[in-house]
């Protein structure tokens, strides 16, 4: 089956998360005085992700959208580090997760790929966030998709098969690209097809990035899978 | 309240769906030897289309998306001219609702607007189609929404609030842009904020368009309304 749209992961695959959250987090720190590690806040609070998200999708919660399951797991980690902050520093830490530089990689990449494929963003991010932060980093995508469209989390087979449903196509006619193994492992047994990016950079510099997953293709960046694709 | 999102309508309001089914019509009753005229055509077939969306909207059928919709309006029209066409040209014809050319106004409109707001499409198009059409005329939006995510057609509430929610905005800082009264009457209903464009040529040479209806802002084009708003 012909490959006929690219869905994009976001947090990690297209975007440098790591350096975008603890450089926001360090300014926000420094003007209120709080000595925490912004590197390392960054990866806490990055490590909450997977299971937040797991609640929803496992019916334990109700649908609540990413901004939400930041605000909650920010404030369990400040708590954790006996931090107070008010309510406006809360929110810019919130809304860093909106306002992310793209790898190096990924503007050219994804003007070269949209030539022949439709390109899409499908994030666990909701669709106001991916709204925000494709926007605010110019990126070039042809529509936003978000699990908020399915009101569950990757890697539940929905969220793919939703996306898949919107735009027409058959799964297997999707290709999913993303830095994390969890998540192509969600998309192949949803149908679709996988291209794994190793980001090794993704949990900065001291901590590993997935690597060796399994997928149909395997690049280090954006312009090589337009290479492997031919393109 | 600030307007934060301008949603846009699009068959009529951002492209010219007049010229471009009518001059697609034109080529396939060409290649085919059928004596319609196109012009005529394109619009006895959008005649047909708030009422077959108002039956999915009142509840009479079951939620079926655009493309379903211009299909049995289109099997409709040929057997009232006594017209048989083949599969492959009856998809042609719904296909053509997915390569529409856009007013002249509307790339440096859509360039200069997007700088203050987000603009987004709001379409009873499908997601695909929307997804479609926007990518081949090259139109900058920010994001793709549509009736199917709400699963009715517009002006029905529900359309231009699930708009606002995924955006995550109040519907109060959504300015609906439109070239159809029925369009901006269920955007104001539902809470929205509206602007009509004037598009005098919408349906061809001969039939009249809408015009003086009822808005909060009243403009020739999209410059013409980035200036209304001061951007």
């Amino acid at each position: 089956m012909t490959i006929r749209v690219l869905a994009f992961d976001i947090f990690g695959t297209t975007v440098d998360w790591y350096t975008g959250v603890s450089r926001q987090a360090a300014e926000v720190f420094g003007e209120l005085g709080v000595r925490l590690d912004p590197g390392a806040f960054a990866l806490e609070w990055r490590d909450k992700y997977l299971p937040s998200m797991a609640r929803v999708q496992h019916g334990e919660r109700e649908w609540a959208y990413l901004d939400t399951l930041h605000r909650e797991s920010l404030d369990e980690l400040l708590a954790e580090h006996g931090v107070d902050l008010d309510e406006a520093a809360r929110q810019r830490l919130v809304h860093a997760w909106h306002r992310l530089p793209a790898w190096d990689d990924v503007p050219d990449g994804l003007q070269r790929l949209r030539k022949s494929y439709t390109v899409a963003a499908l994030s666990n991010g909701g669709f106001a966030l991916m709204t925000n932060l494709v926007k605010a980093a110019n990126l070039p995508f042809d529509c936003i998709l978000s699990a908020e469209l399915a009101r569950t989390y990757k890697p539940d087979a929905r969220v793919y098969r939703t996306a898949a449903s919107l735009l027409d196509v058959d799964p297997g006619e999707v290709l999913m690209v993303a830095a994390h193994g969890w998540d192509l492992a969600g998309a192949a047994a949803a149908g679709l097809r996988t291209a794994f990016v190793e980001r090794p950079r993704e949990k900065g510099p001291d901590r590993e990035a997935d690597k060796d997953v399994d997928a149909e293709f395997s690049v280090h960046d954006f312009g090589e899978l337009a290479e492997r694709l031919g393109v």
